[in-house]
């Protein structure tokens, strides 16, 4: 009994979970890849091997041969389509962010709540990543005592778009930060920080964040979409007793003449491809047993991030310390697996 | 049309392989799990959702629901149920080693080549994991000129067993070493020295041999089965113009009282979980194509791996450098895979 | 021709700064030691052979036997000693801080102009530290492209003193990372925003700072004067095109059960004890010549460490981003050793 | 009462002697510079201070203004320079070899019994590197276990001669890993098997050796003169219960396209200079005191290194495992210094 997936969005990210629902999910089959372009979904539907494409997002979340949904659509598409898969009662795997709006983000919740059941997985994929989930668990040994501050580094080595500005460093790449740091440490943000340094061409600056936490640490982070050299996502968590920080896995290393050399990767996938694996494999398994995985997100954790990201954008055009204003967390949405 | 798939062999390495087949190959089954004990087949079959579970290995290899075989099973088994296979002209995933013997490793090659078809697939996995992966491909891009010299590093934490010996070091933890040279270099070997430093207590020593090359290369290799510290393998490949070496994938450290740390692994799995999957993921192709992975290794291989094993054990037991003497490589077994 | 030396002070750091003297400076002499307390001072002269001691500081700056101060004696005190060798027309290497007013600061640099030329080196040593050496260097080089952002972390294994507080955190650990940022990259602070987490106990918690620029970048300093660790400096420099990160020089590391170590240092001598030697030759160079070292901070970058301190206590207590308002650059100093 | 010391040697390592006698060590004064090229000594001693220049080695050595000699001509001087200083009863530290003749070895060992003291410190700087240093250290504490095996690279980026062989690589440049085995297993050597691989073109190939210690371990080393990518020299002890290696200490690293850089070392002069300069201060000490130092290579160890290196080049030309014939060691020569 195969659970038959909806990949909307054919796009980078749509083709690479087309790809991993083919490849990596035994015991579910990409059932339809949807695009609005025709061509788009047949060549991602000829790649992985779908058995039907489609045009219509929610006349396929719809559809009585789909058992579950991928969202990897543009972000503005998220949170109706999550609607509809909550109003079709389809699990769904949505990509982040869930809305740029926190108030749309709450009209999900809202919905949810109303459905009387977990839907909506979320696709903060850091949570599965090998990485954080050392970090997690070394806080969680007591080894580190108590956290006090977590610093974050997200480079690319470029803009993802010609027309990319930093609110878009915050709405867009920040909130995997937001996030992982919330994951990471069981906390919610207070206040944010944000500063700006000066580029000497007209490509966006980093932006460099300092958020604060309801229990009292510092969340540094800095957003660099145009770091030249490669992908590099680094952190640390320094505690009262020690310190933990992320390494870069890689295989190998060169001495050539007068330089001995480790590749950076130019994108995210060396980084990042098997934490995409294990939340989808998290989220299959959130569709056969209707138990919501421990460690991933869901769309409390995703308006989190949208209200965070607001008020950074605030934060970085004020020129000032924002306070962070977040509704009370709906008791549905139970706070046991940030433990 | 999956293909159905017996893992014959309920050990460590047969459960390893059970559920590589279960989790990691979509368009692959789980069609029996056989071992002479039916408690441990049964664990198995329980943990993994094999569909039968069997106690006579060659009626497995009949059985007409069974596309294909994984052998698992102890090593002196190995020979004989790959000629089983041949005979019933199904593709096989044979661990490592073919045999201990060169001469039975010659009796299951006479007997492919009769068969006129490539059906014997080897399990010398390190053929797919990164680390040797980018060795390889740096050494073919000319930027490190000619190669020299490997020097490979082979430890685990203790024994695998309490009869072990020094010379078991050779036959069994060093093929993978043969193998992978073989594999990066593209090269026969022609002569070994062995040698032993002498341990404190009842363990057994380490054993470093050099061994030389048809291409005039050297390939030294310590094997050290009690190295306490941890699962390490380590490897460097000189050339002319520069060196690669791998590197151990880790994903965080610590910093903790007077001692930055990074964590070794006790056991193999964390450094070669992948390289098993994408193996037996060439093998499902290879069931589904006919086509023989370019990487993989194959009966030749195998020979090539026991006869070398066997020049070691007598150049360790003469104390002096040994000779080897292969046969002739059959022309059905073509180099074009090393290049 | 020895140049003949006397250090002021016999805590740790004067004691340092005699053992230098006598071990590492072919042409200095080490005259006198001096120190309030006859014992203290008794005990340096001992373990460095020094021709006499004495317990009045103002008096050794006087002594015609004398050609040469090191001051190393209480922070208070180093504004009041460096006049009496700007007096004596005595070339004086200073311990940081020259002050930890910048009004005293300005005095004197008034004392300094007033005699018409160079005499106080002041003791940010970390201008002759290898690492920072390279990381200026690379920024030069152009590969780096423009700089952008820098993040400093300082970290020792526990506060120096019963009595630190966090405003001790910026007016003593702080300066270095504002001298040796000004020294990498040129520029002048314009503002500062600080930021604390809270812990646990009652250890003074890191205190977190960005400082702008007035060129345009961000710098980031964490202060942590309660790692728990060990001694940690860090270091990056973020650039245009690509980035530099300071290195700790280590010796070996190791292989124990389960862990791959390399020891971190309980104080900052194997981490600096090169810098100090460095710029104690500079500063002998100096008395020698009569040039001012290139690298070395004189009193205008102690005034800038100051007044930057100062604000950064105002910027952490008010809790809100705050402007330096730095005096005018006296031409005396030039700004040439910047480029 | 300053120790006058004379260098013999001009060249690079004359000149680098000379250097570290007028700028590292106090209690000393470089008194003659001498080199049968007037102008190459001239050379050093302006650059150096020297008070005098002479052409004479052995009027040198007998110079009444001369307390001790540092002997830096060609090898071939070496014995009779030595022979010398030992005859003028004059501390004298001899670079490495003492002799490539192991005969001419014990002509000086005989002289040195005969004087009744001891004269010569041999200049097998490496037993004052901190690497090495850490790794003795590090086994005597227990924590590796018995030692089992030295793994040892020696690499420079080129030939140091036109001329260069095979033979001079085991002669000159393996002596450094003969010398720094013995001191810090505290072992001498029974065997050695060599071996080479080849070379497209026509420079010389590394040199692999394998040598076996009368305490049972094995010291393998590879000695290459060619490895063109920069001067490293890499080291492990493995033990019975860990292991140790060598770090090659650096100060930054740069993140470029697609590339994370460490920078290797066109020479020795990074990695050994500080242990140069131990030495030599071990050398004024030894001077002023008359006591040996500990860490310190003498005639013996001279020796042996040069019986090692005899025996390594019959092995290497023999093709196999040949027996090290040593000497029995003087009493004058007591082995603590081992322990």
């Amino acid at each position: 009994m195969t659970v038959r997936i909806a990949v909307i969005g054919a796009g980078i990210m749509g083709a690479d979970h087309a790809r991993i629902v083919a490849e990596d999910l035994p015991g579910a089959t990409l059932q339809v890849i949807c695009d609005p372009s025709v061509e788009r979904a047949g060549r991602v539907a000829d790649a992985c091997g779908a058995l039907h494409t489609a045009t219509d997002a929610r006349a396929v979340v719809d559809r009585a041969d789909v058992d579950a949904v991928i969202i990897a659509s543009p972000d503005s598409t998220h949170a109706t389509l999550s609607l509809a898969c909550i109003g079709a009662r389809k699990p769904v795997l949505c990509e982040k962010p869930l809305s740029q709006s926190s108030r749309e983000c709450l009209e999900v919740i809202a919905a949810e709540i109303a459905a009387g059941r977990r839907l909506v997985q979320l696709g903060f994929m850091r949570r599965f990543d090998q990485s954080y989930v050392e970090m997690k668990a070394a806080l969680a040994t007591g080894v580190l005592g108590r956290a006090l501050m977590m610093h974050n580094f997200h480079r690319n080595m470029e803009n993802p778009a010609a027309d990319f500005t930093a609110a878009m460093a915050i709405t867009n790449s920040a909130p995997h930060e937001f996030d992982v740091a919330r994951f990471v440490l069981g906390i919610d943000f207070t206040a944010i920080s944000a500063f700006q340094p000066k580029r000497s061409d007209a490509l966006v600056a980093p932006v460099f964040m300092v958020l604060e936490t309801d229990d009292g640490q510092l969340v540094n982070i800095e957003i660099n979409n145009n770091a030249a050299y490669g992908y590099d996502v680094r952190g640390e968590l320094v505690g009262e007793k020690g310190s933990i920080a992320l390494n870069t896995p890689s295989h190998s290393r060169l001495d050539l003449p007068l330089a001995q050399i480790i590749a950076h990767a130019p994108d995210w996938r060396p980084r990042y491809g098997e934490a995409y694996r294990r939340q989808n494999r998290a989220f299959l398994t959130f569709v056969q047993t209707g138990e919501f995985p421990a460690s991933a997100a869901d769309c409390w954790d995703g308006y989190a991030a949208a209200i965070v990201a607001e008020t950074g954008m605030r934060a970085l055009s004020r020129g000032c310390r924002t306070t962070v204003e977040m509704a009370e967390r709906p008791s549905f949405y139970r706070k046991e697996h940030f433990t």
